[in-house]
């Protein structure tokens, strides 16, 4: 190489997309704290302190929780490959883009893959996969809870009544939910789950905590091959999360530094309050959208509240909308993935992101987007996010 | 859970084990800077330049060079499972724990292995390997550079002249040895290198660089099935760290900060500056170890400079003398692994760690552990140590 690149000035962007949310400052100091060994007895407890505070955040009592040394991906990724072998039974919901990742991913594990479709934008309903599983039975049945590419929430308890008729473990995608809407692991009989740092935990991306019940541990312990990944291989890393502390590989030390401030902050701020302030600004930001003349993507009790689709209108350019957001607001929105590339903007109010002063830079960025093409006014938009507010 | 964990403030530890290293200021402050998106142009401007910079630290101009989304091990199974199909036959080179490691995960990805073993502590030989080929021809051969278990360093360009003979692609293990001893992939002709960034590039773990070369990648384009890990699937992360910038996975944004700080540093020092600076003081702790009365596990030209292996004498406690280090001195150092577990102790002199100053903290922390059981005293082994430094 020519030169020697300049020290790093990242710009004061305001995160509001499909993810990365905004660091929290706390979070940002705790990344930079001082390293120390993975098998330190400081480090380790640590550990037992983010799986403690992981499971409180899943809705969970399964010893099986802790975050892999990867990002959400590769929550997926494990949650399959462990609970797959050649010839496995798999039912994947799809309605989004991660649904038809999981599908691929279990594929390559070796799995039979049957899909169940629902139109992109609708929850996952029950009547979709039974009618896709033809009678038969699955080993598996999985699912996204919050679909990060369209903005729909699935209802949990109502697929796990489909994965009792089928005679399959559930495995729910929870990464655009875990630390925002409420997560019922348990309640909801949930048997492997996986999430991302980078949404609603506010915490930078580069972990993917994954929870697994008595019931899939049961089914690991039964496997009849090794796991086709070593690293994500849950049988070798329980021996380093759990009591027998053995080296499996050097966990990312930095990055678990910042998820246990992450999940401190949640734990302060409350479970309960924290699916509230989501609910609240996401209603906020629909309403300054509608006084604009905008539609949602997702309507009704689907939509998902750290993520809001929205319709491009047709005679509006989606990417020019975007990139001026970032050029003159230094605010980042998301566009649409697959087939709803240059169709949607993905707005993201997630974590620390989601407050009353951001959906309130966001959406007078948007209308003065807008401002020439005949939309609702600044004013109506920001007189329609109040009234929200002064209603709550 | 009952309460919530207090907020983390870890102990200054000296890191003299074989991994995690000190990272150095810079980094850490790098690491804490304001998280942008994965498809930031300004992120997509570190990318390219973290790109960049690791091409010269690999010492190759490979197109395909980048950090993949985890720890080193994730980019051993990168190298692996991308370039392994069902039926590859694979010559996996043993002189340590992370062969065992390559030969198991090559295993896991349908690799037909045979393996080649020498003596733990000695290099990875040519004859060694020519005699478990048996006149075979194999597609992969893979080999530890720097084998972090025992302190070996292995000459390279022979083993390249083995895999000629064999019809065999080079696969190499840099992980201890990247930004520490010279590495020179294009004139040696590897073709698949892997490493990690907590060792001598002075940066927390969580990300693994890896390079392919032309060669590789031509075998990586006559694939006939899909590669059995999306997440690792170059292919696919290719055309998001290449021209494309396509979404595969959220990259660990502020991860890469700290690496891109990391690999700034190494290049400001300049690397034949850095491979003497790592010489210089690998040398003075051995000069003090030997001053006390102990011997090494590596010696002559296969010694690995970032990390040296030192026998436990008999009568002593191995373990208790780590604890010591710890407890007293806030000093990390490491054991043996596998069967050397109990038998040795493992001292990193790494990246940032590597300078005079740990050296003799290390050797003073080390001759009081030791000073009531008849070895060498610490007046000794400082005079041997300033000897080193006198002559340099």
């Amino acid at each position: 190489m020519s030169s020697i690149p300049s020290e790093l000035s990242p710009p004061a962007r305001l995160l509001l997309g499909p993810g990365p949310s905004p660091t929290s400052p706390e979070v940002l100091r705790a990344l930079g704290k001082p390293t120390v060994g993975h098998l330190d007895p400081f480090f380790l407890g640590i550990m037992d302190e983010v799986r403690s505070m992981l499971r409180t955040v899943f809705g969970t009592q399964n010893e099986l929780t802790f975050p892999m040394s990867g990002t959400g991906s590769a929550g997926m990724e494990t949650c399959l490959v462990n609970l797959i072998e050649p010839g496995t039974r798999v039912l994947v919901g799809i309605n989004g883009v991660f649904g038809v990742r999981m599908a691929e991913v279990a594929r390559r594990a070796g799995a039979e893959v049957q899909v169940a479709k629902v139109l992109w934008g609708l929850p996952m309903s029950a009547e979709a996969l039974l009618e896709a599983a033809g009678g038969q039975s699955f080993d598996l049945l999985c699912v996204v809870h919050a679909e990060t590419s369209t903005g729909a929430l699935s209802e949990i308890p109502p697929l796990r009544a489909v994965a009792d008729q089928l005679g399959a473990l559930l495995v729910l995608d929870c990464v655009t939910s875990i630390g925002g809407p409420t997560l019922e692991l348990d309640a909801w009989g949930v048997d492997a789950a996986y999430a991302g740092t980078q949404k609603c935990l506010s915490c930078p991306p580069g972990l993917a905590p994954v929870s697994f019940s008595p019931r899939a541990q049961e089914r690991l312990a039964k496997r009849k091959r090794a796991v086709q990944s070593w690293y994500l291989d849950l049988s070798l890393i329980a021996n380093y999360w759990g009591a027998e502390r053995a080296y499996h590989h050097t966990a990312p030390i930095n990055m678990l530094y910042g998820l246990h401030e992450a999940l401190r902050q949640v734990l302060l701020e409350g479970l309960p309050a924290r699916a509230l302030r989501h609910r609240l600004h996401a209603s906020a930001f629909r309403a300054g959208c509608t006084a604009l003349g905008l539609s949602m993507v997702v309507e009704g009790a689907g939509r998902l509240d750290p993520l809001t689709s929205v319709h491009c209108p047709e005679d509006v350019q989606e990417a020019q909308l975007r990139s001026f957001l970032l050029k003159e607001h230094n605010i980042e929105i998301g566009g649409g993935l697959g087939p709803m590339a240059g169709k949607i903007w993905r707005i993201g109010l997630m974590g620390s992101g989601s407050s009353r002063d951001n959906v309130e830079r966001c959406i007078l960025a948007m209308a003065e987007a807008l401002s020439d093409q005949g939309f609702g006014s600044k004013g109506d938009a920001l007189q329609a996010v109040a009234e929200v507010y002064a209603k709550a």
